[in-house]
């Protein structure tokens, strides 16, 4: 069994943001040389998401629709007495700070239609993601 | 260690509908002959979820109700301009594609009432299923 | 490779409630004595979820407003018929029941801001935590 990973960095530039990670998640598997197994894309922020879905102009701005109206910025929350950030930290909490592939056959198994995004929601700022790949 | 996939395959009928996976989980955990690791259960669809739950009549007619009122099919998506189903593509960023369990002595660890479904937004599909078991 | 597991039990006091077992789970991951692998944290309930976020008074009190007004107790919910907890259901189907950490270096990889909460939503009970530590 072999545990690889790395440490990804990248900048966002708006407050709430989609970036697709796809081709850098797949490039870390390949290094890996690992065949079977799982990847892990793990964010290590409390104000940020990692999600999967179509990369589509229209569906990446519903995104950013969807979670300012279910996670309102100014909602009246207790957190933003000593921060302004309460939003970002909710959508962050239930919408998961990972997610986790299959490893098959050297590749990422994931659908046509899913890309791997970062989610910003308190940029813009310099973030990390962690990329895990275990197997052999 | 090992890794055990297994590609299931299903068949929706309904635009929104909840299906009970556990049996055919279970089944490919007991055939991996893994006694301890994880099990992946992953859907390769950007409209569709794994989530686990009770399998309870008028709770499975909650969580469609549930989801109809939070990702509303006609929510003024840009995303729909190109196709119909953004609804079903937030929901299932937001829900997640995947759900992940502890397999301990050669099952799957879950509690009682927590049954393991198929999600589906945008039926009636054809639709796969990915189930990876890894460990010894 | 070495599979890890620890069952934790822990009392709630409220319906809605935020414990932060970020210690407990550290502890099982030191004890393991696994240097490279993943780290499971997994609740066996169907009322119950497992979040990240930070650890703050103000922010704990926002998580459980939030979860009142988006899966409102009295949402005329029909598993309400035969029990009286479907918004428990429905808000643990949707946060997920577990998460998952890389671990390296024999420790948990996590944000300075995140920490690591059971989430009661039909309180008060008795709980368990499976924490599964996978690697070698």
């Amino acid at each position: 069994m072999k545990a690889h990973f790395r440490l990804l960095e990248l900048s966002t530039t708006k407050r709430v943001e989609l970036l697709d990670i796809t081709k850098m998640v797949e490039e870390v598997v390949g290094d890996s040389n690992i065949m079977n197994g799982l990847c892990l894309v793990f964010a290590p922020h409390a104000t940020a998401a990692i999600i999967v879905n179509e990369d589509e102009e229209g569906l990446r701005s519903d995104v950013v629709k969807w979670i300012e109206e279910v996670f309102p910025h100014n909602g009246g929350w207790k957190h933003n007495m000593i921060d302004d950030n309460a939003s970002a930290h909710l959508a962050s909490a239930f919408s998961s700070s990972s997610r986790i592939f299959p490893v098959k056959d050297g590749r990422v198994f994931r659908g046509t239609w899913q890309s791997i995004f970062f989610l910003e929601m308190d940029g813009p700022r310099r973030r990390r993601i962690m990329v895990e790949v275990l197997g052999e």
